[in-house]
Formats: C-alpha cells, structure tokens, sequence
C-alpha cells in the first residue's frame, strides 16, 4: 500500500489495513466506510474513505481518531492477475480509461484507489467481464470530468483511431459523468467509424450504496460488440440495476446530479436498450458495423463559447467575447430561440466581423424556430444561425468543430444545419419530451 | 381598423377587411390565415396574418399579392362589449396583463391586435369567463417575454400588492411563456400574498392550430378563487386540452420550446391539478388564503450574472464580472455543482471581494452537493455557496432578491440557503425526475 508515515502509524496504531471498515472522527464529523489505498502522489497526512453512499473522501487525519469496525474482505474473485491469453473466438474490445468516479468505482472493488487504470485492476473488479471478450486496457489521463478541457477530445479520438487501426472491433471510454455528453459529441464529430465507440461512467448515485458501474461497463461492453457503428452513450436506463440505454452521441444529456439513470436522450430516444450485455430492443435507425472507413477529423477551433441568456442579460457580455478574439459563439436564448431585442445590434457586430453566433434554447427539448416571433426574425436579420433541434452542448462542441474546418461564415453556418453525426433530427418530433 | 394608406388600399383592392382568411404572396413564400389588426404604431407598409399554426407574422405587402380566400364570421360570442355590473356573489379576480402570446390569442379571437388590452378583448374573446367571477383588468406594459428585464418584475409587484390592497380576492398575471418562470419566481421572493397570485399565458404550440389561452386562463382563474394562496404558474398539463398543472412559482421551468405543456416542475411537483376552473386534486401542502397579510418587498440588485460552465471555460469570465462592478454571480455548473478546478482561483478573488457565488447544475434535476468530490470541496473552500436544490433561474432570480437585502456575504449566504418561498425543498427527493 501507498500510505507511508503519518498516514501508516495513524493506521498501524487501530490494527487498520486497506479494505477494513473504519469510522473516523474529526471536528464535529465522522465518516464511516472502508478504508482505500490512495494514488501514489497524495499528500501523506490523508487517508481516503469510501462511504457507503459509494463516494470516497479524503481526510486529513490531523487531529483525527480512527477506530476499525470489521476487518475487510480479501476482494472476493476469480482472477488473481496473471496475463490473460487471447482467445480468437472472442472480440477484441479495447477499453480506455480517462478518469472520473467510474475508474475510481472500479478500483473500489480491488480495494485501491490507482492513479493508473490497469487492465488487470479492471479484470479483478469485474472477472464476469473475461467470458464476453478479449480486452487492450490503457489510462489515456485520469482527470474528473469537470475538469475535461477541449484538448481531451483530440487526445481521446486519436487514441480511439489508433485502437481501430489496431483491429480493435470495438471501442469502450470509461469518462466521468459530468461531461461526458460534451466528449461524446466530439468524438461524434471527430470520427467516422466502422465499430461501436461506446462512452459509459458511473453515477454512484448517493441513493443507494451499490455501485452502477459494473452494470454501465458490462452492457457497454456488449453494445461494443454489437453491430451498432456510432460512438454511443451507455448508462442505466432506470433507477434500478436493470437495463442500460445506449444513446446517440450527439443527442444525449446528463439530466440529474445523482441519479443512475441521469443520462437522457434530448429531441430523441436511445438507439437500444441493452441487459445482460445484450441488445435487448432496437429504436432507431443506426450505422451498422463496417458502413463507415474510419477517418478522424481532429480540427478544432477552441476559441468558443457557450452563454446563456436571462432577464438583465446586457450586451457587453457579445462586446466582450468579440473582443476577446472569440471566433463563435453559442447562445443559450429562452423559448423557440430569443434573447431580448435589444441585444440584435451586438449580435449583427458579431455578424459583421464574421463570428458564427449559433442560437440554441434553455428548455432543452424542442426546436429553434426564429420565424414565429419579431424578436427571433430581428435576430436572425442579424445573422442569428438556428441550432435547430440541438441541445445547447452540442451546438457548442460543433460550433468549435464546424471553426475547425472552416473560417468562413457562410460555410460554418451551413455546416452547423448540416446532419453529421445524428445531431439534426430531419422532421422535429413534439413526442420525444422528458422520457 | 387601423390599416391605412398603402396597406388599407392593398386590403381594400382585394375586398379583404379584418378576420377575413387570405392567401399573401411574396416572393417564393405564401402565407395563408386570417388578417389581424395591428397596433395603432406598426409601420404602415405591413398586414398582420394569424396563421393556422396560431402564430402571427407580420408581412411587408412590398411586391405581395394578396387573394381572399373566405369572409371572415363576425366573433362569435354573447358578451358585445357593454359594462359588465359586479355580481356580489362572485369572487373579484384582478387580471394583469404583461403581453406574450397569451393576450395575443385573446385579441385573435376578438379579431384584433390591440396594443392596450382591456377586459372587454377580454371577456369578448371568452365569455364563459363571466360566469366564474367578476374582474378588473388592466394592461401593465405589452412586452414579449423575451425582452422582460428585471424592473418589469418590480412594476407587477407593485401592481399586484396595489389590487390586493384595492380588495382583489385572487390576481391572475398574462405573461409571455419565455421568461414566465422567472417572473414567477422574482415575485414568489418579492409578495408574501393573502390570496392567489397565478401566473399563466400560451404557448400555441405549432402541432395544434387551436389556442391554449382560454383553458389556461380558464384554470387560472379558477386557480385564483381558491385556498391556494402562493404565487404560481398555470398552465396545460399535457398536450391535450385536458387538466391544467399550478406549479410553484419558484419550482417551475420552461422545458420545451413548442409544447403546451411546456412548464414542469422541477425537484417539485405540481401544487394541483385543475379541470374546468376548479381544483381536481392536491399533491402538495399549500399556503392557505388568508394565513400571511400583504407584505412587498422589492429590493433588487440588478447587478448579478448567470453564467453557464462548459469544457473550454475560462476563469476570464469570471473576472471580467467581478470587473465590471458585478454584486453577484450564479453559475450553471456540471453535475453535483462542478467548475474546472483551474477556476478556484478567481471564486476565490470573488469571494475575497465580497461577491456572493451561488452554484447551480446544468442537469436541472437533483441537488448541488459540492462536499462529494475533490472539485466540488475546493470551489466551497473558495467561498461557492450551494445553491441546493434550486433551479439556475430560481438561484438567479433569488441572488438578486437576496443582495437586495443585503451587501453582506454572510447574511447573502443565509438569504440563498433559507427557504423564503418554497424554492428549497428540505429533503431531496429522487422520485421528481421528468415528471
């Protein structure tokens, strides 16, 4: 184990190893859970908890009491590490991790907390996984998703055409939760691909101490395999450990901050529904296996930005972002794709000095439409481009996208109400609302 | 009527007077509906048309044609514009109205466009209104919603409190639908009411050619007669003409650009369900008439920003804020309450400034809870407060209520996370997720 010092006497003294059960008091708080190896370059004065609710906290044992409350398990599985051999009849499913709760749920189940994700820390936690496929396992980064800036993406969608390249038949990105609709719409955008590119995460929702992450990281493995060529989201379908949804890249949406079932499909449903690591219903049309040649298009333009409308809202914050050398912008408006009126000369500086502004809306479901009232014509007068059924997030990523193929205002307006990647629905359907 | 000059001659030629259907022509666009009257100061070159779609559009009639396709019925209704007497027996509804959609439709039905809107378009264009109530009407300012700013909300407080006074027994507000929820929410926060306040308005969805005003100003009144003495919003619970939903005014949102059934509750679910102007079932406690008196509170800082997060942020927007002599600042994060950790500093700046920081999600659904990661413990280090389980909207608008009170961070801090009007639930429940 990584805890030396401080941190090994303030353990050795309670008789506690990793994997016990410990209640810790500090100040006025106590925290009961079980106790995690820590990642290699922590600050030695901290232990790490993971509570029942499933998250782990750090805590400076400063002042602090331990007290242990059962000796732990060993962790209870088959595979004790040994290289795996291939087998031929199995898929090849190369997983990548980039960090988030889902690594840390997995390592949870080895009992460390690793800061490199390795393919046998994941065999460990989850052996079920051997019987469906052969595995390539790398930790391209490990950064909670919050903290995912643009740069990822490219790094993620070369590491994933690598893997293609390589004769991987499938493709699965463990991401945190947080943001893993904006990496999906990038990748979306980024890659034409002959396999499954499947996204998935655990929530950990703090309603239930079980964790979600073996369930996401089986289905995706299955929908990994399967004939469905689009890079995917695939997370539980309910608040129960039942079946996964996998969603279109480009149409999904973290909705809740805690429940399993958070990711939801926006002006759209999920492509399938899998359980047991198996399509368990088709809904939509998709891109089958081998349709697309792999081809990756990494250009990006990272000088965007994302803003939302309010009452109050001034037009200072368009002057600003001009002047600052935005190269577009994206608009969250209110309703079917307004900001107030007096924000339409702003808007026609930024048109003038050919800054893509791409109007999205804050209900979220539903479609711009900039005909129906005088403020939406005045602004589309102004240069206004209609989102047209995408969410604002994904307005945003092809916005910085559409900036990377071109610099032409015309051009990028007729990009961004082009379909490339499932973003665009062709007839806007009232039916898809909060489901 | 107040077409004159080039457009009366244009309607004139064409035998076409108000309320007639017409066929418009225009270059490659056709525009079939019924002709409106305008506002008495619309440019004298366009014609209003009410489309099918409910919509209206304003046409310049330069190089139009213009063909009549049907004479237009004369409105058909039993109330023909004379004095109505107060029936002592029924309760007094004072109804306000803002402009949007909403007065829009009920001018359709009265065959004009009038910029005043009086209780005679009123009770002309619904005269089962009659039957339920006696009203004062009046016509605050005619805005689109989209362009309320924050001083419109202290103007219908005012009012409101000023008819409460005068002996109104329930107040119904027409307000445009773009910016209802933070109507409702800034005078949740500004009127402790004795009686009903209910907001309500159309949403004319493009799917139905019929309007949704009358039954929603139907159960609004009817919302407004009851014991249900909060500020609410009023409008369809699906997309049938069936039950209305009274949400809390601080719990409500916009979720659909089109839909009738556009507001939902969010973290909440409806106070009541209304059928036919009376109420059809409870689902929440309620502040009953009668239990608070009159109390108006306005103060307002207008200087407070909603900013949204997403990958590629930087913590320039944040001090470009700060800079500009904003008093607070609301920001729409991922997840449980996430920034990238590169803007811990400049919160801090803020914070060190005295400037409040309310952290809300993105996911709409949930609850901020900023204790479960490492990102989310150092923005709270860096002075970010919850702002549990409110919307984005509803912590926007009660930031700015909350600096009204007060310049002090600490007393500010308490404002946002004490429950003033309903906005903050004790518990969170999971169970209100899309529903």
């Amino acid at each position: 184990m990584t805890y030396k010092e401080i941190s090994k006497e303030f353990l050795d003294k309670a008789n506690v190893t990793i994997g016990d059960r410990i209640l810790v008091s500090k100040d006025d708080i106590s925290y009961e859970g079980i106790l995690l190896d820590r990642s290699e370059d922590a600050k030695d004065a901290y232990i790490v908890i993971k509570l029942d609710s499933g998250y782990n906290v750090g805590v400076n044992i400063e002042s602090a009491t331990i007290k242990l409350i059962e000796k732990g398990d060993k962790p209870k599985i088959g595979y004790s590490g040994e290289k795996i051999e291939k087998d031929s009849n199995k898929d090849n499913i190369s997983i990548i991790s980039t960090g988030g709760t889902v690594s840390s749920i997995i390592d949870y189940k080895s009992g460390a907390v690793h800061p490199k994700f390795t393919a046998e820390d994941l065999l460990r936690a989850n052996p079920e996984l051997l019987d469906i496929a052969n595995y390539d396992v790398k930790a391209l980064y490990n950064v909670l998703s919050e903290n995912m800036e643009t740069e990822y993406w490219v790094k993620a969608a070369e590491s994933v055409a690598d893997d293609i390249n390589d004769g991987a038949d499938g493709i699965v990105i463990a991401h945190g939760t947080d943001t893993m609709h904006y990496t999906s719409a990038a990748l979306s955008f980024m890659i034409k691909t002959p396999v499954p590119i499947v996204i998935t995460g655990a929530q950990r929702s703090s309603d239930r101490p079980s964790t979600d992450a073996f369930l996401n990281i089986y289905n995706a493995v299955g929908a990994a395999k399967s004939d469905i060529a689009e890079v995917t989201v695939c997370m539980h379908n309910s608040l129960n450990d039942g079946d996964c949804a996998l969603h279109k890249g480009t149409k999904v949406r973290k909705m809740h901050t805690s429940r399993r079932d958070t990711f939801r499909s926006i002006n759209s449903e999920p492509i399938a529904l899998l359980s047991d690591g198996k399509l368990k219903s088709i809904n939509l049309p998709y891109i089958k296996r081998g349709e697309n040649k792999l081809k990756l298009n990494t250009n990006l333009e990272t000088k965007v930005a994302l803003i939302k409308s309010f009452p109050g809202i001034t037009s200072d914050i368009i002057d600003y972002h001009i002047d600052k050398g935005y190269k577009g912008l994206v608009i969250e408006g209110t309703g079917l794709g307004h900001l107030p009126d007096y924000m339409v000369e702003t808007l026609q500086r930024a048109n003038d000095e050919g800054i893509p502004v791409v109007m999205t809306s804050q209900c979220l479901y539903g479609t711009i439409n900039m005909n129906v009232y005088s403020t939406g014509r005045l602004l589309q007068d102004a240069g206004a481009i209609s989102g047209l059924d995408m969410t604002p997030e994904t307005a945003y990523v092809k916005l910085a996208w559409a900036l990377g193929q071109s610099d032409n205002l015309d051009e990028v307006r007729k990009i961004i109400q082009t379909n490339i990647a499932g973003e665009l629905n062709e007839s806007s359907s009232l039916k898809y609302f909060l489901n």
